[in-house]
């Protein structure tokens, strides 16, 4: 077949490379689903522990259910002295996506089984990471900011656990049920770069570490979970309201990307942006941040006269900058949230593939030379 | 449309979903060539830093190119002491897979500007990994075996440090060349699945640590880089050459996989396999080995009796573990070998990514429930 015959889809869009029962999307009219139940009904009425049960097990949990399950994970929300003195030996300068991808996979040197991929044992593995890795984060920033590591309290939720970590106060209500919404809305979503990683390297029957480390690496690219930083710099570097207008619409003039607009599989809102939109609102009047949300509404109102008949909507990453600023996280802080969240769909899509396992191994199209010469090289 | 209509090629077999000037395969007739140039070409008269130095440049180093290229690497055969304070923080008792997963990563830690990708910048981050990771590797089989780290002899091929590394003494001229020849089968294979995940990783724009990271996480899985630990054992099981045939037909009667026999892609001889057959037989008369070599040929010659027919043949894995084995290497170790081979490989694939670039992000199919309510806790 010659190289001109040989067409294929850059970047698999369009491809079908695994099959699912955890998240639908359809980006047409707006949808997105986790095991059939609205993201808006889940983020009205559930919580971040109950929503990772139900992606794990493919239905929600009973009320004892999903007691147990809140305790699984709260027993796990301690890190071994071994990996504090990790996060001690890490440089305060060192970026936490780089820090969070080190200390996932090391992990694996404090499991006496690592390797193994029963779906109990992955489980279990899942449940560790996702149990534990909010210590990690929480903990790292502690260290670079000369602080002592806090003690997780095995009594409060997931979200208000990793608040109470990092910032060593009870967050209120207000935050927690706002971060705990981020967690929900950013858990899972179909066959993303670090989902897609996840899958095709557990493929090699590899390990839960591994999969979650390379995620983790997918995840911190700024054509993925680094979005959500960009939106936040975006948003400083406009002073006030009335900047908004010109500033915008000189980035349009020079054919900037806007960040946090369109998505590969949106052609119309987000319905995550919808919920987090609701959800920055309330939060920026309840932290004093009413104008970081103002600034991003007037962004959002200029993207739709201009682009919304193209389909460029606001994505995941608009409104979750301001939720997560208001939530107090630093800057570098929101793609590890990103990744605490997701690390309950990655698991999940290990989970499905090992149980229907087939090597990832595509092919290429060889654009290079044939049959070349060893040419000595005092001949070159 | 129907789940039924949807059909697709699963772990993506027969896709094309990359262009690459770097390795060609032809499955049906057995062919590998590295920019044009057979294998064989190479295996015969190249040495692993001129490979390196022909997939990431695309051509054959003139010899002034050649001597400032391996200088270049020499000059970065060294750890920091971060990396010898972070090796010896690993437990002994770990698997040096997911050692070498975890401090690859944290080599973005040392690195002041991780995140340039740039094809300059990739590729002194590529060629700082490749040139490190034997000290790293060597480092913490020495910590293991209570044994402080040797410096690095920066007169040395890279072949050649490896193995003064691993055993504080010169090796012979033959091991260092048949370390080297190894090395070169090694360094690259078209869209394997740790070389694909390299690929997808990078797509997002995130870093060489990242795309390295993952790819080390996928390399280690037994249906990939681990698959030559699986022949060692199988070996190490048949006492003597009677042996070979009364355990090689029992597996088969018991339809046990037979490691190091099959590929995705090769239907014919895997050429690397005839160059590291040959390799291997002159190496294990070298070591006084040449009991481990007769029952591998063995084991093909009743393969091939057996199987030829349906095109199963021995893969690269199947001499490589004789050859690791005669050169002094443990078994954990045989895994390491080929990561440290195929950073070549990954690196160049991730700098070709990154030179005409587009996210990788698939679909799914999803077979699960649409429309499903949320039902309150306490009707469930």
């Amino acid at each position: 077949m010659s190289t001109a015959e040989k067409t294929f889809s850059k970047g698999l869009e369009g491809v079908i490379a695994a099959q699912t029962e955890m998240s639908f999307i359809n980006g047409t009219e707006g949808i997105l689903e986790y095991v059939g139940i609205a993201i808006g009904d889940l983020a009205s009425n559930s919580s971040f522990e109950e929503t990772v049960f139900l992606l794990w097990n493919k239905r929600l949990p009973t009320k004892s259910e999903l007691e147990q399950f809140t305790k699984d994970l709260q027993s796990n929300y301690s890190m071994c002295d071994a990996m504090k003195a990790r996060i001690k030996a890490c440089p305060v300068d060192a970026e936490p996506m780089h820090v969070l991808r080190t200390l996932v996979s090391s992990m694996a040197m404090d499991d006496s089984t690592p390797n193994e991929n029963s779906v109990e044992a992955a489980r279990d593995k899942a449940l560790k990471i996702l149990a534990t890795t909010p210590a990690v984060v929480a903990g790292f920033d502690r260290h670079r900011r000369g602080l002592d590591f806090i003690e997780p309290d095995t009594s409060l939720s997931f979200a208000a656990n990793f608040l109470y970590l990092l910032n060593g106060e009870k967050p209120t209500d207000a935050m927690v049920r706002a971060f705990d919404i981020c967690m929900i809305t950013h858990a899972d979503h179909g066959l993303n770069n670090s989902t897609f990683t996840a899958r095709v390297i557990i493929s090699t029957l590899s390990d839960m570490y591994s999969a979650m480390t390379g995620a983790i690496g997918s995840l911190r690219g700024p054509l993925h979970g680094g979005a959500n930083e960009g939106v936040m710099r975006m948003l400083n570097e406009i002073p006030t309201l009335d900047d908004v207008e010109p500033y915008i619409m000189n980035k349009i003039k020079n054919k900037d990307r806007i960040m946090g607009f369109g998505h590969r599989v949106y052609k119309a809102k987000d319905p995550r942006a919808a919920e987090l939109m609701t959800l920055a609102k309330q939060l920026a009047d309840h932290t004093g941040n009413s104008d970081l949300y103002e600034k991003s509404h007037a962004i959002e109102q200029i993207m739709e006269r201009e682009y919304a008949a193209k389909g460029i909507y606001p994505n995941v990453d608009f409104y979750s900058a301001t939720t997560y600023h208001c939530i107090g996280l630093k800057l570098d802080l929101f793609t590890p949230m990103f990744a605490l969240s997701r690390i309950a769909g990655w698991s999940g899509h290990v989970i499905e593939q090992l149980g229907d396992n087939r090597l990832f191994r595509p092919t290429t199209d060889y654009v290079g030379p044939h049959e070349a010469p060893y040419t000595p090289i005092d001949e070159r």
